[in-house]
C-alpha cells in the first residue's frame, strides 16, 4: 500500500537529448580537463625534481619504489577522469557491499536456525521464535525504510527503467535512499522470506553510481555531464545484476533488456568492465574468506559433459517453457490482483493507512506460519532457505526412481524434501503452489526486495517436478542404443528456473545468468528454447513485472508498442496531436505573454512568426518567459522609471522653478496614506519605525505556493490584477510578507509609487512589445508531420527521450504532441485492438481538443470581462487555474 | 586488390527513418491485412461447409485427421505474415545452408587428404597434389565469384554494417550474390586456406533473409516495409553467426556488437528466437546424420568442473589478454599494410588488373607450400585442417610437463604438434608467428571469406603456449594446500582464442562465443577479463578489422566516436558544416530551379520562404523538382501551347480569313528543313518515311548518361542550353535517338515548332515562377543548432540514421550538415587527437566553404557570360560539373 502512494508528486518530466543548449556537453569539462593537464605538468616538473632528490639521498631499491609510486599516483590522479576508473570504483564498491549484504543476511538465517534449533524441546516456544524473527525483522525494515526513505521501497527495476528514460525522478538516488534501501534489504532478506536481491541491488548499484558521481566531481570536472551519467547509470544497472548474482554478461543483458529501450553498443563495454570486475571481486572475497577453493560459480552444478541430455527430451523442455509461461503471467496477473484488491478496499485501506507496519507484520506472520517446519512447512521443504532450497533442486542426482520415490541417500538438506508418509511429487507441487502465492504477496510487502529470486526457486523446481517425473517415466534414460544414459532432473530444474524467471521479466538473458549461476552451460538449447516458449506465452498475455508494477505506480513511462500490433501503423499524429498549441508570437506584447503563462501548464512554449503565417520559429522555455516578465514588472525598472521620471520631474520643476522641499513634503504625505493602507495586510510592518518600506502587491498565484522552485524567477514579478483583494488567509499573508522581506538592498531612490500608480505603469509596461534579445530560444524544437505513423513517432520519441514535439505543415505549427497524448494513444489502441481502433481515438482527440478549447475561450471570456471591468478584484483566472490544476 | 574496386560507384545513400513520407510505414501492409482477414473469412466459411461435407461422408477418425489438417493449413496460411514463421523459415534454411556448407567442405578437406595420402611414395607427386588442390579451388573460387556477382567477395560484415546503418548498396541481397557466395564459400574454405566461415555467413543469412522476405511478399502485404526489413536483416546477422557456430546467444550479441550502433531492445526476441531455432536444426542435422549422439557443443571441452584454475593464474591470463590486444591491432594493421601496399605499387596493380585470377592463385601457392607437411609445414601442424588445429589446442591435456616436452600419448592430430627434432614450444610459436601474417594474407583473396575463425586458432595456440609454459613453470599446480590441481593449459587456450578475436573485431561477446563452442563457462572469469583487456588495448591502437575494411573500401559508414575523446564535445556544428547551402525559395521561377539542379549534387533541397527571410520551410527531394521542371518544359505543355496558339492562328484567321492549306504547305517547308539539320544526328530517322517525328534537343547532361535512374524524370525535359551543340560523339547520338523514340504516341497535333521557337519558348517557360502545389515537401527536415556538439550531432545522426541536416537559427536556414562532413570531422579528430584539433577542422572548414564556393561563384560567372551570349554553344556548364563529379 505504502510504496504505491508516495511517488506521484516527485515526478518531474525533463527532455534530455534534444535541442537544449543549455545542457551542452561538457564544455566545461574539456576546460576542467585542460586545466588539469596543464597543473599535472607543472606537478610533473617539480615531481621529478623531487625523485631525482631523493635518488640522490639513497640509491638502493627503496628509493625506485617510491619514486614508482609517487609516479604511479600522479597517473592514478590524472586519470581520476577516466571512465574506467569511475568503473572499477563502482564495480569494488558494489561488490563489497554485496558481499556484506550477502553476510549478513546469511548470519540472520543461521541466528534464526540457531533460535529454532535450540528451542526444539517445546515446539509452541519453537514456533514463537520462528515466527516472531521474521515479524521483527521486516517490521523494522519496514519501518527504517518508512522513516528515512519511503522511495527505498520496492525492487527499483521500474524506477530505473523511468529514470534510464529521462524522466528525473526525485530523491531516488540520493544517500538517504542508499542507507535505507542497503539496511532494509539486509533485514527484510534476513527475515527468510520469499523475497529478492536483484532488484534492490540494480537500484543500490544506481545509487552508488550517482553518489559516486557526485564524489568524484569534487575532483574532476567531467562528472557533471547529463548523457555521461545517463550511461554510467546504465553500466551501473548491469553491475547490480553482475555483483548480485557474479554473472556479468547475464548482467549486463539482463540490464538492457529491462531498462533500455533503444540501446548505444558505444555503452556496452562499460558494463561488461564493471560487471566483470564487480563479480571478479565478489568471488574473489569468497576465496579470501574461505568460503571456496577458488573462483566458481554461485550455484555450481555437476552434470555430467559427455550427455548432458537426449534429443528426445526436448518436447518435456519446452513443455516447462509454456507452462512456465503461463505461470510467469498468472505471477503477474497475481501480485496486480493483491495490490489493487488492497486498494480498492477502502475499510483495509484506511486501516492500514494508520497502521502502516501492520501489513507487513501480517503478511509475514502468516507466510512464516505456513513455512513453519513441524507444521505444514513438513511438506513444503519449509526449514529451507532460498539458497538452500535451490542447491538442492539443481542437485544432479535422481529423487525419484522406478517409478516411485525411493530411498536413496538424501544428504544434508536435500533431506527436507522427504516425508515419510507422502513422496517427494506431493512435496514439490506444494512447494511450487504455495510458494508462488507467497511470493507474489511477500513482494507486495513495503520494504525493499525483489521478485527474481523467487520467482527463480519456484521455476527450479517446477522444472525438477517435470524431471523426477521424466526420470520416474523413464528410469534408463530414453537412448537407446549402446551406453545409458539416465535422465538428469537437475537439468530439467535449470531449465524451469530459467524459464519462469524470463516469463516473469519478459527477458531472454535469464538463460544466460542461468548458465552463470550453475557454471555450466550444456543445456544451452533447452534453456533457450524453454525461455523463447515461456517469453512468447507470457508476453502474449500480461506485460512483464516491472511494466506491471509502472502501471500501478503510474510512473511516467512510455510503453512499448506490442509486437505484432500492425494497426499502429495506421494512427497518424494528426489523430492524437493537440490543435490547441500555446504559442508566443514574435510580436508580442507582455500581456500576451502574461495571459500564456497563466493559462497554459507545458514546461515549454513555441514561438512563431505571427499569429497568421504561424510559421514555427522555436520554443522558449517557460522559465525564461516568466524571467522576462518578471523583469519587464520588475522592481529594477520601476525603480529605474521612478529615477528618470524624478530627473524629469526636476527638469520641469527647474523650468517652473518650484521649491524642492515642498515636493518632499508631499512625498511624504502620500507615504503616510499607504501606510495606513497597508496595515491590515501585514501585523508587524507598522511597529517598525523604517517607513520607506512600502508594502508590494505580489503575484500571488496559488502555483507560487505550491511550486516553490518558481519563486526565484518570479519573485519581483507584481502583477496588478490581484493585489487589492483582501488576503484573509493569514498563511498568504505570510507569503505576502516573505516577498516583502528582503527588497530593500538598493534604496539610492525611493520606491514612492501608490498601488495604483504600480497597477498602472505596470498595466503600461503589459502594452509594451516583448524583446525577445537577452531569452534563450531553442531554435530547432523537435518536429513531426502530420502524416506520422504512431510507431515512428513512439520510435523518435523513445530514441531521443523527447518529452514533446511540435507538429508543423510546411513551416507552420499546427499541433503538438506530448508524451501524455503519446501514451494515451499507445494504451487505448493496446486494449481496444482491432477494428475499433480508430473511433475511440478520433473521439478522444475530439473530446481532448474541445474540452481544452472550451477551457480556453472560458478563460478568455474572463479575461475580457476583467478588463472591461476595474482593475480591483480580478482573482478569477487564478481561480479557474486553481480549479484546471 | 579486386575487391576493393568495385564498389563505388554502387552506392546510394538513402535516408531511412526520419521526415519522409513516401515510405510511411505500411499502409500497404494495412489494407492488405484488411484484406486477407476478409478473404479468410470467406474462406473460412467455404472451409466450414467443406469440413462439413467431409463430416457426413465417412465419420471416421481419419475424417477428424483431415478436417485437423485443413485447419491447421488454413491456419498457417493465415499466419504466413506473422514474423515469427519468417524467422523459423529463416533459421530452417539457415541451418540447411550451413550444414550441407560444412560438409561439402570436409569432403573437399578429406579429398585433399587422400589425395595426399595416397601419393606418399614420391615427395614431389605428393607436394604437386598438396599444392595444386587448394590453388584450383581457390582459383575457380575467385573466378566464379568475380563473373557471377563481385558483391560477395569478401566477409560480408562490413557491408551489413553499412547496410544497417540505413545505406542501400545496391546488389548486395540479390540470388546472384547467394549464389555466388555459397559456392565461393566452400569452395575456399574447402582449400583448407586459413579462412573463416563467420563473417561470409552474416552476409548469406542477410541474403537469405532479403530473398525470403521477397518470396514472402507473395503471399502476404507486409513484407514491404522498410524499416521491418531492417529489423529482419539484424536478425539474420544474428542467424549467421548462430548457425555458424551453433551459438545463438554468442551470435545474437556479436551481431549487435559488430553490426548496430544503437540497438532496439525490442528486436532482441527476433535475433534470439531465430538463431536459437537455427543453432539447433544446425546440431540436430549432425545427430540425424550420426556424427554425433546427442546435440552438444561444437568444439567440446572436458575441463575439469570442481576446480578450474587458481587465483593466482588470474596474471597469466590477464597477460594473455594484453599481448592479444597488440596482436589483434598488429593483425589489423598488417592487413590494411598489405591491401595499401598491394594498391600502391602500380606495376604490380596493372599487372594484376589484367590477369585477375593470378593473385589468388599466387597467393595461394605461396601459403600451401609453407605448409606442405614434409617440408616447412612438419614445423607447424601444417597438415591439421584448422578445425583439427582447434580441436587439439583445446585438448584438456598438457603437452609439456617438468619443464621438458615430455613423450606424452599424443593421440590422433594431437601428434601433429610433436616434431622429433624441436619440442613443442617452437612448434607452437612458428604456428602462431606463421599462421599470423599468412591470415592476414589470405583474407585479402578476393574471395568470400571471414578472418573470425583463423584468428580464432591463432589465439588458441597462443593461450596453449602461455598454458603449457605455465604448466611447465608449475608443473603440480599453483595450489598449495591439499590436493594437487595441475594447470589447465586448454584453459588458457580458450581465454587466448576469445581474446584475439574480441581484440581484431573489438567485440566482448567472443567471450560468450568460446563459451558455447566449448560448451563449457568454467572458466568464464578469466575469459571477460582477457577479452576486456585485449579490448581496450585494441581499440586504443587500432579500428577494428571490419571498420578498416570500411575505411578501405570507403563505405558511407558514419565512425564511431572513440571512447574517451572529450575534445568531441568542445566542436560545436558551426565548426564543421556546410555554409553554402543549395536552396530554393517559396516565389522562385523554373529559372533558379534549373540553376540549383545544375549545380548541386545533393538528393534534397532546402525550401526556404524568401532570399531574405530564409525561414525554413521543408525540404524537397532533387526528383521531385525535376519532374516539375521536366513537366513545365515538357511535350505536353508544348504541344498544349501549339494547341492554343493554333487556336488563337484560328481565331486570328477567321478574322482575317487566310487560306488554311497556305499555312500547311508553309508548315511542311519548316518540316523539310527541320529534317535537313538533324540528319546528322540521327542516322537512320532520315530513310523513314514518317515525316511528323521531328528530333528534339534533349538535356544531354552527363549525369543522365551516368544515372539510368533519373531517366525517366528528366526524359521529356528539353533544355534549349545546349541542344544546338554539335554531338560529334557517335554515343551521344545514339542516346538522343533513345530520347526521340517512343514519342509519338499523341499526334492529335503536330509539333511543328522551329529549334528556334522551342528554344524562345522554354525561355519563357523558365521565367515562371513555381507552382509547388503538387510537388511533395517534407515539412520537417531535421534540423540542428549551430551550437550543438559533435558528439550529440553524432548521436543523433546515428540514431535516426540520417543523411544530412539543416543548420537554422531561430527558423533561419545558415547551414547544413552530412554525413560526409561528419565523417571528415570525426576522422580529423580521431587522427590528430589532443590540443591540436581546432585548427586542422577550422581550416578544414574554411577550405571546404571556400572552394565550394569558388565553385559556385565560378559557374554563376559562368552562367551570366552565357546568358549575355548567344543562345548556343553553353555547354560549360555542365562540363563544369562533370569536372566537380
Amino acid at each position: 500500500k505504502l510504496k504505491l502512494m508516495h511517488h506521484k508528486h516527485r515526478v518531474e518530466y525533463q527532455q534530455s537529448m534534444y535541442g537544449r543548449y543549455t545542457q551542452e556537453l561538457g564544455v566545461y569539462a574539456k576546460e576542467e580537463a585542460a586545466r588539469l593537464r596543464e597543473s599535472g605538468q607543472r606537478r610533473s616538473v617539480r615531481d621529478r625534481s623531487r625523485t631525482l632528490d631523493l635518488l640522490e639521498y639513497d640509491k638502493g631499491r627503496c628509493a625506485k619504489c617510491r619514486i614508482c609510486t609517487v609516479r604511479c599516483q600522479k597517473f592514478l590522479i590524472s586519470r581520476v577522469g577516466e571512465d574506467w576508473i569511475f568503473l572499477i570504483l563502482l564495480g569494488l564498491l558494489m561488490a563489497l557491499v554485496s558481499w556484506v549484504v550477502d553476510f549478513c543476511i546469511a548470519i540472520c538465517l543461521q541466528a534464526q536456525k540457531w533460535m529454532y534449533g535450540g528451542l526444539d524441546s517445546n515446539v509452541f516456544l519453537q514456533y514463537l521464535a520462528w515466527v516472531t524473527y521474521p515479524v521483527v525483522l521486516i517490521t523494522f525494515s519496514a519501518g527504517f525504510t518508512q522513516i528515512l526513505a519511503p522511495q527505498a521501497v520496492g525492487s527499483g527495476i521500474p524506477e530505473m527503467k523511468t529514470i534510464l528514460r529521462g524522466v528525473v525522478l526525485k530523491e531516488y538516488l540520493t544517500f538517504k535512499t542508499f542507507v535505507a534501501k542497503v539496511i532494509g534489504l539486509t533485514c527484510a532478506l534476513g527475515s527468510g522470506m520469499p523475497l529478492g536481491k536483484e532488484g534492490p541491488f540494480v537500484h543500490i548499484a544506481s545509487l552508488c553510481a550517482a553518489l559516486l558521481s557526485k564524489f568524484m566531481s569534487l575532483f574532476g570536472g567531467i562528472y557533471e555531464n547529463e548523457s555521461r551519467n545517463i550511461e554510467m547509470l546504465a553500466a551501473a544497472c548491469a553491475v547490480g545484476v553482475g555483483c548480485c548474482f557474479a554473472a556479468p554478461i547475464g548482467g549486463v543483458l539482463f540490464s538492457i533488456e529491462v531498462t533500455s529501450t533503444f540501446f548505444a553498443v558505444r555503452n556496452y563495454w562499460r558494463g561488461f568492465f564493471a560487471a566483470t570486475f564487480s563479480a571478479f571481486i565478489f568471488r574473489v572475497l569468497a576465496v579470501w574468506n574461505r568460503d571456496e577453493e577458488t573462483i566458481t560459480a554461485l550455484f555450481k552444478t555437476r552434470f555430467r559433459l559427455d550427455f548432458p541430455f537426449d534429443l528426445q527430451e526436448l518436447p518435456a523442455f519446452a513443455v516447462i517453457g509454456i507452462a512456465s509461461g503461463f505461470g510467469g503471467a498468472l505471477f503477474v496477473y497475481l501480485n496486480r490482483l493483491i495490490v489493487q484488491f488492497m486498494r480498492k478496499q477502502k475499510v483495509i485501506n484506511k486501516f492500514l493507512m494508520k497502521k502502516r507496519l501492520l501489513y507487513p507484520a501480517l503478511v509475514t506472520l502468516v507466510l512464516s506460519t505456513l513455512t513453519f517446519p513441524p507444521g505444514f512447512g513438513q511438506f513444503m521443504a519449509g526449514k529451507l532457505t532460498q539458497k538452500e532450497a535451490l542447491v538442492t533442486l539443481l542437485d544432479n542426482r535422481t529423487w525419484a526412481k522406478q517409478g516411485i520415490a525411493e530411498e536413496f541417500d538424501y544428504i544434508g538438506n536435500a533431506q527436507a524434501w522427504r516425508h515419510p508418509q507422502v513422496n517427494v511429487f506431493v512435496t514439490l507441487v506444494l512447494f511450487i503452489v504455495m510458494k508462488f502465492w507467497m511470493s507474489a504477496l511477500a513482494i507486495t510487502i513495503p520494504v525493499p526486495s525483489g521478485a527474481f529470486m523467487p520467482v527463480f526457486v519456484i521455476g527450479a523446481a517446477f522444472g525438477r517436478l517435470v524431471g523426477e517425473s521424466m526420470a520416474a517415466w523413464f528410469p534408463d534414460g530414453i537412448h537407446t542404443d549402446g551406453t545409458i544414459y539416465p535422465i538428469v532432473p537437475g537439468g530439467y530444474a535449470v531449465v524451469g528456473a530459467a524459464a519462469l524467471s524470463g516469463a516473469v521479466t519478459h527477458t531472454v538473458s535469464t538463460a544466460v545468468i542461468v548458465f552463470e549461476l550453475t557454471g555450466q552451460i550444456s543445456h544451452i538449447l533447452p534453456v533457450m528454447i524453454a525461455v523463447i516458449l515461456a517469453n512468447a506465452v507470457a508476453q502474449s498475455l500480461q506485460p512483464s513485472l516491472y511494466d506491471s508494477i509502472i502501471r500501478i505506480k503510474k510512473l511516467p513511462y512510455l510503453p512499448e508498442l506490442g509486437w505484432g500490433h500492425h494497426e499502429k501503423y495506421n494512427i497518424r499524429v494528426e489523430d492524437i496531436m493537440v490543435r490547441d498549441v500555446r504559442y508566443i508570437t514574435l510580436n508580442c506584447c507582455y500581456r500576451d505573454l502574461h495571459n500564456v503563462l497563466l493559462t497554459g501548464q507545458l514546461k515549454t512554449l513555441a514561438l512563431v512568426e505571427s499569429a497568421e503565417s504561424m510559421i514555427l520559429l522555436g520554443s522558449i522555455e517557460r522559465a525564461q518567459l516568466q524571467s522576462l516578465l518578471s523583469q519587464q514588472l520588475g522592481r529594477a525598472r520601476r525603480l529605474q522609471y521612478i529615477r528618470e521620471r524624478a530627473v524629469e520631474e526636476k527638469k520641469r520643476l527647474s523650468i517652473v522653478s518650484n521649491p524642492a522641499s515642498d515636493d518632499n513634503g508631499s512625498q511624504r504625505t502620500s507615504q503616510e496614506v499607504r501606510f495606513q493602507i497597508s496595515t491590515e495586510e501585514s501585523s508587524f510592518s507598522p511597529t517598525r519605525p523604517v517607513p520607506h518600506k512600502p508594502l508590494k502587491p505580489a503575484l500571488k498565484r496559488p502555483s507560487v505556493v505550491e511550486r516553490p522552485t518558481e519563486l526565484p524567477t518570479s519573485k519581483n514579478c507584481i502583477c496588478v490584477h490581484k493585489h487589492t483583494q483582501k488576503t484573509e488567509n493569514p498563511k498568504e499573508a505570510r507569503i505576502e510578507k516573505f516577498y516583502i522581506s528582503g527588497r530593500n538592498d538598493d534604496g539610492d531612490v525611493e520606491d514612492d509609487m501608490t498601488i495604483r500608480e504600480i497597477a498602472e505603469w505596470e498595466e503600461r509596461q503589459l502594452d509594451e512589445q516583448v524583446n525577445f534579445n537577452n531569452c534563450k530560444i531553442d531554435p530547432a524544437p523537435f518536429q513531426l508531420v502530420e502524416r506520422t505513423s504512431l510507431h515512428k513517432t513512439h520510435t523518435i520519441f523513445s530514441l531521443l527521450g523527447l518529452d514533446h514535439a511540435y507538429v508543423t505543415s510546411i513551416g507552420r505549427l499546427i499541433g503538438v504532441v506530448s508524451l501524455k497524448e503519446l501514451r494515451k494513444a499507445i494504451e487505448g489502441s493496446v486494449t481496444v485492438k482491432g477494428v475499433k481502433v480508430r473511433p475511440p481515438l478520433a473521439s478522444f482527440r475530439d473530446s481532448g481538443t474541445s474540452s481544452s478549447e472550451n477551457e480556453t475561450t472560458e478563460l478568455h471570456k474572463l479575461w475580457d470581462r476583467h478588463k472591461s471591468m476595474s482593475l480591483p478584484r480580478k482573482s478569477t483566472p487564478s481561480e479557474s487555474e486553481e480549479k484546471s490544476q
